[in-house]
């Protein structure tokens, strides 16, 4: 972790991936802090239990779904990021767009479980995704531009991630645009 | 952190485990916060912070089993980790389930803590231990399966380890139908 | 992470550099735990739901600039950490401070975002970041003094940082000034 | 992080040191959570914050007490660990334990932080803190017994060690007595 700040990079590539790696763990563990248990009359009801549980059903779902999403992405850019051999202040900047995405994620998935068929609750859920995938996106074709990816990376293995990238960009970038319509034309 | 990507691995092995031992960490310390202080009238009575506290007493005592469940869960990821040479697609899903109930768990520690005498809470701790345990030995057969297993372990090592999680699943599976059993005859 | 200490150094440098990224991880993933969920009469009606997210409006904003200002601290230790060669004890307790500010900005930022037009919030917010300001500064000039810094830095550099951390420091300092004057003449 | 399990360890060196020094972060960082923002009538006005803050000096100290015991048990958890060359069964029980005890100390701190002057918190904080000392303490012989200490380690510096602990071991002994007296004969 202390190795040498490789010339052109403006951070140690280890740290960056350790605080990356370190927030991402969080986030995914911190969603479950959404999860209240809930307050019984009678203790030892399994009707009362069960009810009260059930009532918490949209919240598991978004559990379940926002710890795939920051899962996915994480396993993303694990891929991606073992291609940069140096990452610039433009990429560090990038990162951090991206850091605060996946931390502020908890938040995103905590109101969206609460308000599954309110569609404000669903712009701001997927504004953050969108967030985080336009500024993958974009550290990848700036890392492209800068020179620092490797040289194992052909112009095709360059094309075929950036354009995996896109397609989600814009799938996400129309659920966006369907929930604003929701939300605009009420 | 910056290992190659060992060919036929999907991910880095070395990302992996950090992403895994964040998440137990992180897992381990945030059982705690389902402890709460509590609020005292007299905020000098002896008398009444002991009632308060003894009130939790179901919650300490499922902060220390929670604690040594996810305790015994790390170590034994520990000795089956150091033997995959490489993780591949499915594996890397099964670690995705297996740190899913990890980061759940300290919601069905808060559950039982309050609840210990509900059958209903029983079902869903046992539950999301026997999630975990499942994926667990899931991935050791899968390794071994796919060629990630490493030739220092023998065919027998490979049935011991194999059946020492059997018998833990099975285990976990009788206590949760014990707990389902007594939820669908209440 | 099991080097030798360096002769010298009173704690291994990668667990200090790493508890430090860790503590700095989890900052900013818990600033987001004070954005609450807010509570909706009607659950569908997304004009209720977007007047309550107004009235956050504040926290949203301090949730951003903290997120940017641990994410600054953070790189700019990573620069300032790569020269030391040793920890010696003053050094440490030097961290100890800094780590502690880095740990209770959360509290600030959240304090800031509910009350930021309220001038004490803005002295205890400010508060935070000067101590860290400080200590850093220090820091550098001690890690001089003990003959802590690599043959790399040059008189030069060494002043051009002092200089850069002098001025966050005077900044910060008539920052606290500032809206210190405020409360004590209200 | 994917060293070789040494020939007699129980557990990798490197993953256990990582998650102790992931479960003290974590400890050190969500000490601040206890500190809640207050709710004001009037959110200008600068004496009803100031009073509100006030009320929460006590909470203030104890988090600062808190985290510099927090702080010195890992910066003796480093030398401490530095010397083992193996973790044996018993020895990795014993860190569990004190794993325990730091994890479950932030509630310790809190409790003790809103109670100061209830000799009943008082017990728990000290004895969340013995608890931790006297497994630091074992983990010292019992890795003398059992041949875990590197040769670099005389028997005085074995003795120094020792005695360094077994001292701190008295001094929270004497002082849970002090408290566990008052609580006796209130």
């Amino acid at each position: 972790m202390t190795e040498e700040h490789t010339s052109g990079s403006v951070i140690s590539r280890s740290r960056l991936e350790f605080l990356f790696d370190g927030v991402f763990a969080i986030a995914m563990s911190i969603l479950v802090l959404e999860l209240k248990v809930p307050d019984l009359v009678d203790r030892h009801s399994i009707d009362e239990l069960a009810r009260a549980l059930a009532h918490d059903t949209s919240t598991f779902i978004s559990y379940l779904i926002s710890f795939a999403v920051l899962g996915l992405f994480w396993y993303r850019h694990n891929h991606q990021y073992h291609h940069f051999r140096v990452i610039t202040r433009r990429m560090l900047g990038l990162h951090f767009v991206q850091l605060a995405a996946a931390a502020f994620f908890p938040f995103c998935a905590a109101l969206f479980g609460r308000y599954p068929f309110n569609a404000l609750s669903g712009v701001v859920y997927v504004a953050c995704i969108l967030v985080y995938a336009w500024a993958s996106l974009a550290n990848w074709i700036v890392a492209k531009r800068e020179g620092s990816l490797g040289p194992e990376i052909t112009p095709e293995d360059f094309l075929r991630s950036r354009n995996r990238w896109l397609r989600s960009c814009l799938v996400m970038s129309s659920l966006f645009a369907f929930y604003l319509f929701k939300v605009l034309t009420r």
